[in-house]
């Protein structure tokens, strides 16, 4: 009955394992992980029903996860994981959405029917669906557990992609900039916004060479004019301008593994003014994939970018990169390191960052970013899209 | 520097006003909002920003929300509500995906500083980004305050749609028939399933007759033969089979308001005990649906339902319909009444409903679903598609 596992049983055995250590540095005996894309990294769980409670228990002396979720998912999880019958358990259905009971109560019952009512318990306290009455019911359920945020312990092992990992990510590569290619040539004015993003959802889907792709953490983002100088705009059905700015961000999804980008298009002369600034935000992103070599530190990263705006009179506020990989909506962002100031988590080939790599300014902004992975000799591009302010004139 | 509202000032002060009814009725002063779709709901505020922590506060003695989330993000907010900028307020940057600290300290600093700071605090405890973590910041933050659930009161005041609205959610239907009409047309044996997807992405978003759509609180669903016996399973670029079932769910969406839609199809020739069962459904649905008019209540038009499905020996377990309308990933559902034995919900005119009728067997499922809005004399549907077992052959 099983789809076949985008990995072999050795890369989940090695996950697991690598969990586990964690787990015995932290002093937990049990996590929870309600992270979709954590459930899938331990398990290859996929399917959209994370809108309801549900998540893979590790156990620190059990050799495979369990899951737990909708009765009706039951099966999706049969389907997609290795696991056996027995370790993938289904709630109640009518704790769907009950403003009384709640999924959690039977997750504590089953924790406590394998004997761990009284375990080190390790959950994921800002995990998008994590929400404060999960909590809530876990905890009151389980009076005797020792409760603690496992601080994304699950997201930290997963920094480090292995090689199959990676083949995806590269595969990812190519579908963001072919699906960015095809976007910014429909990208005219007078053609209406929601046009470019029907082309730009079909590439992103359609994929290159068979390889499909999947729906990515976070619909395309396409602020135009004014609203350029906001990063999470989407689209309406107003034509594009004659003159002016647009930002298109986007990724490429293979197998639920992300690769995003952003790219900046100017209608119309541009100002000088526009032209430099691109050119400094592509000097400053080459000046951080040079410092993105195994050994650096994140925060080093962000200062090689920084010193090249500020050279030029420029500075962005937030961090400009954070770690992309398995994901699911509502972020590609993986939620551990951040290249920012006072990150000093050591850089090891195999990670993979976003550099969002833009600068806003009051009335625009403009963003020419590139995702990267670390190797020795520094950041190797997952895209080869050109890297200019791209004039429609 | 405003993009247009959606909807006009009055509309908005009179869902402020049935808010703050609701408040007073339930004792609380200050209600804190993250729910994406109550946040638009409330100030029309959009952007896909909900990865971070953010909300809109309603207070029962300030004439206009708040609204509370990241810098760079505030900019969206001044162009997509009319609120005045005292009224748009941003957490520090450096406080996204912190370890040690949280955007909701500043909040709990913002509270504090309006006076609140021994308010009766209603927070809502199930919504998909309210995180264990969030709700710990936010209590730390204000020892003196009562907190409580305020049991989804914002999504019970969206229940009932107006006029404006409905307009939208016509549109949506609207939307929603056409892309389903174009992905059918494309299911066909050998065809990859993304490309099927593909194609229907482009036809939600292109919409019709210039209207344009918006992206879905869910990605499209396709479980394929086995698949078809669980209900979120997504697609992968294998060809579609010569023989068995494929179920499409989906939604159009216009300006962030959704109605959702469930076919299927089956390749070669089907079982007869196939279409049995799905005359059944569409007989089960029309008995729900002339059981869905007003003084009605929500549980009647399940068991109109159900007793055709008995009739025929058939049943289903879970709910068979939840509310639909404004929504943001991760679901177009509105998480207040359900179509399911025990739920008094009396059905107003305007009250809009994704009936979502299906049967779930071991090793297949069918589902043809509708989506409605509750009038005087029934459920009037939202979508114009075929009702039938829909034979590629």
């Amino acid at each position: 009955m099983s789809r076949q596992q985008i990995f072999t049983g050795e890369e989940y055995s090695r996950r697991l394992r690598e969990v586990k250590h964690r787990m015995a540095a932290a002093g937990l005996d049990l996590v929870v992980c309600q992270d979709p894309a954590n459930m899938n990294w331990l398990t290859g769980y996929d399917g959209w029903s994370f809108y309801v409670p549900q998540c893979v228990l590790v156990h620190l002396d059990e050799d495979l996860p369990i899951w737990f979720g909708r009765a009706q998912d039951r099966k999706s999880a049969l389907m997609t994981t290795g696991l056996p019958e027995a370790n993938v358990v289904a709630f109640s259905e009518h704790l769907v959405q009950n403003p009384d009971g709640h999924p959690y109560d039977e997750l504590a019952d089953l924790i406590r029917s394998r004997g761990w009512a009284g375990a080190r318990i390790g959950v994921e306290m800002d995990a998008h669906y994590y929400t404060a009455r999960c909590h809530a019911h876990l905890v009151a359920g389980l009076p005797d557990a020792a409760f603690s945020n496992n601080r994304d312990l699950v997201n930290w092992a997963r920094l480090v992609k292995s090689e199959p990992e990676l083949t995806l990510m590269r595969q990812a590569g190519r579908i963001c900039t072919h699906a960015m290619s095809r976007a910014v040539e429909r990208m005219r004015p007078g053609v209406p916004q929601n046009a470019v993003i029907a082309e730009l959802y079909h590439a992103q889907i359609m994929g290159v060479d068979g390889m499909g792709g999947d729906y990515a953490a976070i619909c395309p983002l396409m602020p135009v004019g004014e609203g350029t100088a906001t990063p999470h705009l989407t689209w309406n059905d107003d034509p594009l301008p004659d003159s002016g700015l647009a930002i298109l961000e986007i990724a490429g999804v293979r197998s639920r593994y992300h690769v995003a980008l952003t790219r900046t298009v100017h209608f119309g002369k541009p100002l000088q003014r526009y032209q430099d600034i691109a050119r400094v935000i592509v000097d400053a992103v080459d000046a951080g994939l040079e410092k993105a070599r195994s050994g650096n530190v994140a925060e080093e990263v962000e200062a090689a970018w920084q010193a090249e705006l500020r050279r030029n009179g420029l500075k962005k506020e937030s961090r400009v990169g954070y770690p992309i990989g398995l994901a699911y909506p509502p972020d590609w962002g993986e939620r551990t390191a951040s290249l920012r100031p006072g990150d000093r988590t050591e850089l090891e080939p195999g990670m993979c960052f976003h550099m969002m790599a833009g600068v806003w300014l009051e009335d625009f902004g403009l963003a020419i970013s590139e995702s990267f992975v670390v190797t020795d000799t520094g950041g190797e591009k997952l895209c080869a899209a050109p890297r200019q302010l791209i004039v429609v004139d």
